[in-house]
């Protein structure tokens, strides 16, 4: 968040096997395989339901209500990518339309993950091209001023780091630092391993407080029933 | 609000034929034939559009990112409840996801009304469990801190008092008092039982300015036309 | 925005051919060839995706929780018109409800854009008349305080007078001065010729930075490229 | 929130003695001591700094931009008593001014808690009568609307009956029942009396950490050192 | 809102007697006295307390993150003006700080209103500079794009015409066109005339339901008492 | 943000001459030496006004609602620092008051920035240490889960390394990185030289269009100036 004008070409991507493994488990499972953190603030929504993706972070800084770095990044894209766009200030214009994102799916780009504004939503759709995002604006940006690619930055609150995974669906967005990435798969796997078995035995109507064994622990802590 | 650590297993119910009727006439209708009052804030969005629900509330006091009770509360659901879920501080974490939702569902639950963000929603609408809630977040909680089931509790700036009617759809929620029921869903009905003439003379082309006789108390207040 | 009770009749609107043909330009590209003015603030979303509409504004300026105003304007719309509705302070009541739809509907109303709450949505998107508002809510509205029709209000942020063009869809919601709308229009479609020649280059792999000849000014502002 | 059009006159008020007394703890301290519930949330901010006062809650429940009521309420004041007033929809109107003040306060009013606006604050401070209140807004209120005065009422997120001891600092207001209003007196005088000795221990440069033995627990829970 | 680039050199400002006249009634008199139109969202407060300013209005459209118009708009300050600054979208940078409030302040500015940010408040303080603004930021702006100056703008959901008169205080802030200037100030005048009175004979104990005789129209609307 | 449960005994801190000297400048010339990077989101307000501080982070990662890590961090505070306190989600809870205050004071903090809330608020203004929040709250936390000490943190948007510099003041609150630290304080003083020259101008009336030659690139941009 500190260099500005600079363009690194050349950052360690997590191993593509682990990046695009991560996407079948969702931002939920994945979130909690890191051990609750790496959450992007709720506040970035889909701008359309349904899309589940993951991939390795290229990052991008700009400024309010400029979008120039936009096609500063779109060369770095490499096939697997996806843009996590910050910005210096808050603003919700819109950065990022059809136009950009025919370049940047060209390129090879998964998705766009941006703490700002989107426009062109109903085409976006059209192209299958899913963008997280905390607005939707026609508002339009200026070409002006320089900020980065591919330096870390702070988007919605969560550092990424070039190379990180993000894995996005309609729960949310999360960022699994590159040196994390193989554990975090490896006990999300774990996590939803479980979960087939648990699904049945609640959809029979076992209760959480005994398959978990919560009853004891709550009583311990002094709950009390009252008929 | 103000006890903690208590379960309340024996709760009136507001009877299962008003509770279940006043799904029909939609949170609307509800909210005006109570002579509008409560309803929870508009914050309160469906996780998914279409559902429109009514049924006695089982309510749930949580704190800030710990869904410990939220296993405590789906033993005491019975067929036809809806979950009212309000927390002692502000939060947005993800509470409730599918699992919790598959034991809610085999319970017999028919909705959550959650005042806190939910998670796993694409798989809550493919299950077709419907959740009215603050946020959407990939974010889990822990289970450390008791809080209480049955008590009365204030969700999204209105009282809920267990028994009393949740009615929901994509206008919102609207929390009908187990006393006001019967009242509420005559006054429901006498109010839709006009609709329908209404509704033809307006799109007829008639004003409502003359359909209501406004124009008369309009010129009183003073309005002026000006060519 | 400072005068109360009054309702003028004739409003000067834009010829009907140019106020029809901005629909099929869209709110961003519309916003871009006014130069980036005349956009509402980007709270106002639509409460069903797809619909895209222009049409002229005839404007009404409402009370807190009191839609009174809302009958007194239905009277003033004309085929092709879009009413615009200003608060005079904030506020998320459901000023509007399918009864008020059908009569605009029946009025040749296009569109509802609101600065506040509307609610019976479901039914709304089932008679597909479109809404641009920054709530949903199930609060009704009392009828008692005299506001105005066909005064220029603003609404959003923005300053509409009656008459100018409303332009509205997924992305958003601008207003374009009528003394401005054939030059806007003219603009918007020069725009728009250029776009399909660039989104074919830009699928076809060309980047945005040679395509704009983006290179050397960035080069000047001194960007670094850093291997 | 459920009962219109209705002034309870007697209301059974926490004894006075008790109620005076909690003013001196403050709301940190209160909160505390009734196992941290209690609390209005926190935009309830008061409009000059330093003042602390505890006292009997008479409510009111208002209409979004209608202050009638609040001359109703008037004529229920009791010296002692601290006036809660709750809206049924959101609004920053400016409910209260230096008139309704100045009644107030010849009634005994201490302070009123407002979830809306009040106006003319550099007056109320001069008049030394604290307000604690969501906005300060110079937009005036109609009145036309009938609510309640003395019936339970959700106040910035907490449920509020009539008597109930309300506790207001820089820190925030917290709502005691009146059934719990002794045991949190004590409670709370038995924080305080440890806080000086603990106070003294922490200047000293004391640790927490040893203070209250944290050490143990936190290298339990796995606290990790790295040099 | 709708014209970039240009500086109105001629305007016709208020009589400097009348718009120096409405300082002392105050915002909220003034509001009430347009009939309660006119206000400034309260959103808007002022960086330190106390000042209560009138001044006739010069108004600026500045870009977000862009401050190069606000010393053209200091060229055409006139002693007795109030500066109006509203941006082409949300932003809270600081566009303001001493060495422009030195330069304003020099060409007998009383105070700035900015739908925006400001910084070195301490200064500005000291300097007795009043500001009315959404933000406080240490964020400074750049120089690259033009506004405009003397054009109608929307500043904090306000119509603001050049040479209105601007009111503002602890309470907000109010904008009374030219045109009303003179009829607000008698209706203000005649308002506060009444107060003293009132405001007697509520200190002695005589209440609002009796001086207002509110109690047969709160009878008739069917207000009930309890005891 | 990614690693809990560890504590960094040994950070490299920003050497003590240069973290002190940045005070005397303030946020706002401090963020233009910079290149208008480094700025905390401007929801961080000081709970009272007029401290202006610059001392070395410590950071500290704690869980919402629970404030166990700030004992933690207290011991690894040298004179000279100040505290960063960033959280996991969104929290107001009050995480400090007066007890803690005095311990971090013993141990030579300047000050606390948390993107939280605050309580004791008096107290802290009596005791003179200046806190930096997002919010002022009552509501206390409990101690039940693991954070970090002394890694890097997001806090109110920003990222800060221990070590860093923090400067704060009623303008904000500004991070420097260590290895930024001279440099800044190079740029900030040469700022710094020229404004009181540039003061002197402005209040003798020079404008700074023409003190900072604006006029040819504002013509050249296309301003007009109308009569």
């Amino acid at each position: 968040m500190y260099e500005l004008g600079v363009v690194y070409r050349n950052i360690q991507r997590t191993d593509k096997e682990t990046a695009d493994a991560l996407a079948a488990l969702g931002s939920a499972t994945v979130h909690e395989a890191m051990g609750r953190v790496g959450l992007l603030k709720p506040y970035m929504r889909p701008i359309f339901n349904g899309a589940q993706v993951s991939g390795t972070a290229v990052t991008v800084l700009l400024h309010p209500g400029d979008n120039w770095m936009m096609h500063v990044v779109a060369e770095q894209i490499q096939p697997g990518d996806i843009v996590v766009a910050a910005i210096t200030a808050e603003c919700t214009d819109g950065y990022f339309g059809d136009l950009l994102a025919t370049s940047f799916q060209a390129r090879g780009a998964r998705a766009l993950v941006i703490d700002a504004g989107v426009r062109d939503v109903k085409t976006l759709k059209e192209m299958n091209f899913p963008v997280w995002s905390k607005a939707i604006s026609s508002k339009g940006t200026i070409k002006a001023t320089l900020g980065s690619v591919n330096i870390p930055v702070v988007c919605a609150g969560m550092w990424v780091t070039p190379g990180d995974v993000i894995v996005a669906d309609d729960d949310g967005v999360v960022c699994v630092p590159r040196e994390k990435a193989t554990a975090t798969l490896e006990a999300a796997r774990k996590r939803e391993a479980n979960e087939g078995e648990k699904r049945n035995k609640l959809a029979s109507g076992v209760l959480g407080l005994d398959m978990y064994k919560m009853r004891e622990p709550l009583a311990a802590a002094g709950l009390k029933y009252i008929d």
